[in-house]
This record gives C-alpha cells, structure tokens and sequence, in this order.
C-alpha cells in the first residue's frame, strides 16, 4: 500500500472527530514558525499548537531566506507579529556542502544545479543566529520580535539561541 | 506574554514525557509531505504522522516550485520516494494578486517585492494539477509517486485531486 493511501486511512479517523470547522483563516496567536522539514521535528506537539493557532513554514534546515515569500504572505495579508526560528541537532544540513549536492545531481540526475543555493550550514548555533539577523536585515520583514531556538532531537526540547 | 514564552512552556510538557530520542535522521515511511502553512491544517494530525515518519515541507499555498530546493534533499540525501501535495479549502492565496500584494508592500513598507513571484491561484484544484505537473516536468525531482490533495477546512477531510 502506497504512504497515500495510509494517509487516506488515517484522515478518515482524523475527520470523523474533527470539530474546528469554523476557525479564521488568520493564526489566532498571530505567529509564524520557520521550523527544519525533519521528520522527528513535530512542531504542533512539541510547542503545543492547535488548529488555528500559528503559521508552520518548514524546508530544509529551516532556513528563513528560502521561507520569505511565505513570511511576507504572512506578515502583510495574515497579520502575524511575531516570528519563530527552530533549527536542531544532528540536521541533515550539517551534513554535505553544495559543492556534494551539487556533484550528486550532475553524477546521477545528469543534471546541473549550480543555480539552486541548498543552504547547508556547519553549525547550528550560528546558523540560527544567521537566520535571526537575515530577518532583522531584510527591508520586507516587519520588525517584529523574533526568537530562535536550537530543538533536541534526542530530549523533545527546545533550547533558547537568541 | 510573548507567544514565544508560551511555546518554551508547553516543551516542557512535551519533553517531560518525551519517549523518541533515538530516531534516525532519514523519514521511516520515505515519504515528504508538501502543504500549506495554514494555520488550521495540521499535517500530522490530519494525516497521522507520529515523530520520525515523513519530511513536512510548508509554504504559503504548499507550492511545490517554492519547495523544490527541500524536495532535492529529501530525496538525493534523505531517500524519500513519494511526495503528497496538500492544499485546502479558503486559502489565503485565492485571495489576492502578486499585483495586489506589490503594491501594498510599496506603499506600506516603501519596498520594491516586484522581484518575488509570490503564487497565489485563482483554483484550488488546478493549484494541485499544476504543482502535480511541475514535480513531473523537473529534471531534478525522481520519478516517483506523487499524488495531490485538497483538505478541506471545514471538515478536517482530504479530498485526492489526482
């Protein structure tokens, strides 16, 4: 059975007890969280979210520069006010370079992506505090408080960068 | 009480009992999600994702052009070999035009966004159809399953577009 058709499955219970069918389309906590696409990352269970309550933004790494477009959406048309950075420990990101990507694709894809910046990062601490600055440096992001944690994969906690 | 103060506490509930810390880094089910950040949609809960299961990618609208740089990890470093879209009923990018949204960050934050293509669509499922398309079309994505949904909202229900 395909992974889609376990979600099928799985969405039927979620829908058959679903009770939030009224919520507004803007976060009620006006909130938007950029988080790393890991999969041991949950970031509803781990920050205690509900339906309704903040803006997920995820990609590799959870890097700012490549959630903008989003974070923009967000900030102009959504009302978000606050912004929320969690990157975490042992990251596929701290892993490989652009120039093994890169290599990667050309070997087995035969393809050239010279032109895509992966964001690859050497450490977590910093990365959280480039991301940080990125946002208080961008000319279209609100000044708005930002924090930006480093999450345990190992423990289920969120430590404070900055 | 920033909402940030508000996340630090409810960790501390999650990481009290947190039983997952020997998880490994690439997803168990080889599977990356990409959907919306919509703050009502929760791909986990709606899809029955537990910790370690599936890459979650999300952006405004859950487009997957704006993910393509996450989607190249995923599968060249992480394995993945399936990707589900999930867009959804009201979503804030039916709402408006790159123009419309220009022009207020002109005249709100005297900047010019003319350079970022922000993707909003006047479809919901064509939305699905076309991102469908794009994964099918790129040279840099694997031939792989993908299937394409619209959650709805009001129900907590996915609906399969294709």
């Amino acid at each position: 059975m395909s992974v889609a058709r376990e979600f099928e499955t799985a969405n039927k219970h979620y829908a058959a007890s679903f009770k939030k069918g009224d919520l507004p389309l803007p976060p009620a906590r006006k909130v938007a969280i950029v988080a790393c696409m890991d999969a041991r990352l949950d970031p509803a269970r781990a920050l205690g979210l509900e339906e309704g309550d903040a803006h997920v933004i995820r990609n590799a790494g959870g890097r700012v520069s490549d959630a903008l477009r989003s974070i923009v959406i967000s900030q102009q048309l959504l009302g978000t006010r606050e912004i929320i950075i969690v990157h975490h420990t042992d990251c596929g990101m701290l892993t490989f370079t652009d120039d093994d990507i890169r290599g990667k694709i050309r070997k087995e894809l035969n393809q050239d992506a010279d032109h895509i910046a992966f964001l690859p990062f050497t450490d977590l601490r910093q990365s959280v505090l480039d991301d940080i600055r990125f946002l208080k440096g961008s000319e279209l992001v609100l000044n708005v408080p930002v924090t930006g944690y480093k999450y345990e994969v190992e423990s289920g906690k969120i430590v404070k960068v900055e």
